[in-house]
């Protein structure tokens, strides 16, 4: 059963928990916050809702704490159920139910718990930036149908200027950084990945997510795969099978196993996940499993350089602004009402 | 903003509700249903927990009601905020705060609202069947690496004799039924096709999501499709996106363009939804962008007849056990715990 106390809000922050430390480094600032002695929720002043999920039941809403300077960030999401103790917060006379409809054997109600079983996760973050705005806040997205003269054109020639530095994965394959967390490792020069849990893994086997990166330097994504990387693929697709089988118990036909594109760094890696669990990044549009891509190889040994990829971007992307100076994409739409 | 009020319960019953019928016709037995004087949940005993999302805050468990016969299901669902009213409902001095930890910027709070302003949405079946307790149980699934042999061999054999009636596609496209829902039509017997809302869109723009079905008739799924089909899917794509471009005003680069695999239903069909809504079966163990099956027929016409597709199949469906049977699937496993 999935872990209750996963939480997206938290999954957010400990993506890269560096991306959001205080670019304030003034102390008096940051005494100023309201973090010291907020009691209740009175003081917060809405200015706008800037983000409303219905499926994960999270609103983001920026706003000022009255007496305090600068804008603030309320997170609020509710939370996942508890297994334990069912019956005592759950079940039991306290949690009212008002009927809403009833029709043959179906009965719908809303059910009113006691106040301190019900409680909402709220994260606050003040004073925030506008970088922390921009990271919660809804951005319209779009389709890029990226031919391979596109790619080339475009694509390509941003990511040789905007990329980031890969030192972290070469620390990773040299053992200079992580060499506990190493799962299992091939050192192969061609062939060879280390299996590696994903750093959003909260350890738990539903939300099972490790990554696997090639010691081959160069692939930057699946663009660059021919048939060349056969071997290389097919043992990804096996040792790394079998080590997470026999690891964590998990039989190959329970995972996920994928690349992104576009990806979030530009060396080659493969993500595996437990087939169960919603992990971020699994959509159509984003998610390209193994299998096909060694198909689609064995197919036709140039397909990736052939084919048209089509990925989402988000228009605060510098890749957005890059493909709508190239005429492909719309110019920035007002969100859909 | 997403409508608040979109609810993951409602959409599972709505998908079918023919499906969610009763099975006994015994009115006698209706009549002895909770729905008639549940004033809370103390009567409900536990049995066990069938499912928990924490991702959609959604629990399922079965149980009992203290002196009524037959096993009941009740679902329940955290709400999505109304983003109305949210001063009064949120933003009070009844909203207390309990601070779990601070730490520079950020502050991690459980907030306790007023009872009367955060129900749950509760969902009660009673009595209910084995098939109801199958449909909302979490099922282990499993992937199945569709070789074209494996297609002919256990898919097609198994859907020739499986397959639901299409008499309800037929009925959309001679206007015997539905004939006011059609958003576009193009009455080519070729290239023609009709564009619907699919069952589940509550018509909010931030959850669009239409259906396109060719008039052509035999076209089960994209195993079906090569070169032939090319004007046909070209001619969904162009004027699919245009007409909802028209009447909804939501341009081309913010949909998804895809077909499942396996299918719901075998007469070929094509799903358009908002992109950024995480519509039902958007995975990529599922979901099939249509620029990708276009540009697939265009580099290798006989792309689809060749290809290994890999689908998703969860335990209690019956092409799980035809592939079990076929060896390539393992047996039933115990959930993952």
């Amino acid at each position: 059963m999935a872990n209750a106390e996963t939480n997206t809000i938290d999954k957010e922050l400990c993506v890269n928990p560096k991306k959001f430390k205080s670019e304030n480094e003034d102390s008096k600032r940051i005494e100023n916050t309201v973090h010291q002695n907020l009691k209740d929720l009175s003081k917060f002043k809405l200015k706008r809702v800037i983000n409303n999920n219905a499926q994960k039941k999270l609103l983001c809403v920026e706003g000022t704490f009255t007496g305090y300077d600068g804008s603030a960030l309320v997170l609020l999401e509710k939370k996942a159920f508890v297994e334990d103790n069912l019956d005592e917060h759950l079940f039991n006379d306290s949690s009212i139910l008002s009927k809403e409809f009833e029709n043959d054997l179906y009965g719908n109600y809303n059910c009113f718990p006691l106040v301190k079983y019900n409680s909402i996760k709220t994260t606050i973050i003040h004073p925030a930036t506008e970088k922390h705005i921009a990271k919660f806040e809804n951005q319209p997205v779009h389709i890029v149908d990226e031919t391979a003269e596109l790619y080339k054109e475009v694509t390509l020639t941003h990511l040789n200027k905007e990329q980031f530095s890969l030192q972290w994965v070469y620390n990773i394959l040299e053992h200079k950084a992580e060499q506990e967390r190493i799962v299992f490792e091939d050192l192969d020069p061609i062939t060879g990945f280390v299996l590696i849990p994903d750093l959003k893994w909260d350890g738990s086997l539903e939300t099972l997510y490790l990554l696997a990166i090639p010691m081959q330097r160069g692939i930057k994504s699946i663009r660059d795969l021919n048939d060349l990387h056969l071997p290389l693929l097919k043992n990804i697709r096996d040792s790394g099978t079998k080590a997470i089988s026999t690891k964590y118990g998990v039989p190959t036909s329970q995972l996920r196993i994928y690349f992104h594109y576009q990806p979030s760094f530009y060396h080659l890696h493969i993500h595996f996940t437990y087939l169960k669990y919603d992990a971020p990044g699994i959509f159509t549009e984003k998610a390209h499993l193994l299998s096909t891509v060694i198909n689609n190889i064995e197919l036709m040994g140039d397909y990736y350089s052939k084919a048209t990829l089509s990925f989402a971007v988000k228009e605060s992307d510098t890749l957005f602004a890059k493909y709508q100076e190239h005429g492909v994409l719309p110019v920035k739409s007002a969100e859909v009402k």
